[in-house]
C-alpha cells in the first residue's frame, strides 16, 4: 500500500472554486481499481489548507490514476487556485 | 473524526533512533480509547521524512492522548532527532 499526502495552500477567496474543481476528481478516483481511499481534508484551524490523503494498493494503481482522464484534465487546472503544493508518497513502517 | 498529519524531517543519521523512540508511543496510542488508527509512514523517496497519520474519534480523544504518560514522556524527547516538524489537524470534507 502507498499513501499519498498532497497538501495545497489555497489563494485567498479560492477555496470554493478549488473544492468545486476537485469534486469530480475525487468521485472518479474513488471508483478506480486499486484505490483504497481518496478524500479531501481541511485544516481545522486554517481553511486555506486543503489536503488529499489517498491510499493506493500499489505504484501501478497510482500510475493508472496519474494517466486517467480525470487526473490529466483536472489536476493541471488546480495550480491557478493555490500558492503552494506538496505531494509526498509514503509507505507504512 | 479528526485526522492528524504530523511530519518530521529527521537529522542525518538519526532515523533509527527516532523510530526506536516512537515505537512505544505508537503501540500505546493505538490502544487508546478514541484512537481509530495511528501509524508512522516513511517517504518512499526520502527516508528522512517520517510522518504520523492518526485518526481520532473527536477532540476529547486527542486531548486525552496529549495528556497521556506515553505522549508527555516521549514527544518532548523527539525534537533532538529532527530539524523540522509540522502538525496539522484535519476534518474530512
Amino acid at each position: 500500500m502507498i499513501t499519498i499526502v498532497a497538501k495545497n495552500i489555497i489563494k485567498q477567496g479560492m477555496t470554493k472554486k478549488f473544492k468545486a474543481a476537485v469534486k469530480p476528481l475525487i468521485e472518479a478516483s474513488q471508483k478506480e481499481g486499486g484505490c483504497i481511499s481518496y478524500n479531501l481534508y481541511e485544516d481545522v484551524s486554517d481553511p486555506s489548507v486543503l489536503t488529499f490523503i489517498e491510499q493506493w494498493e500499489d505504484q501501478e494503481a497510482i500510475d493508472r490514476h496519474n494517466n486517467s482522464a480525470h487526473f490529466t484534465q483536472i489536476v493541471p487546472t488546480l495550480s491557478a487556485f493555490r500558492t503552494e503544493s506538496e505531494v509526498r508518497l509514503y509507505k507504512i513502517i
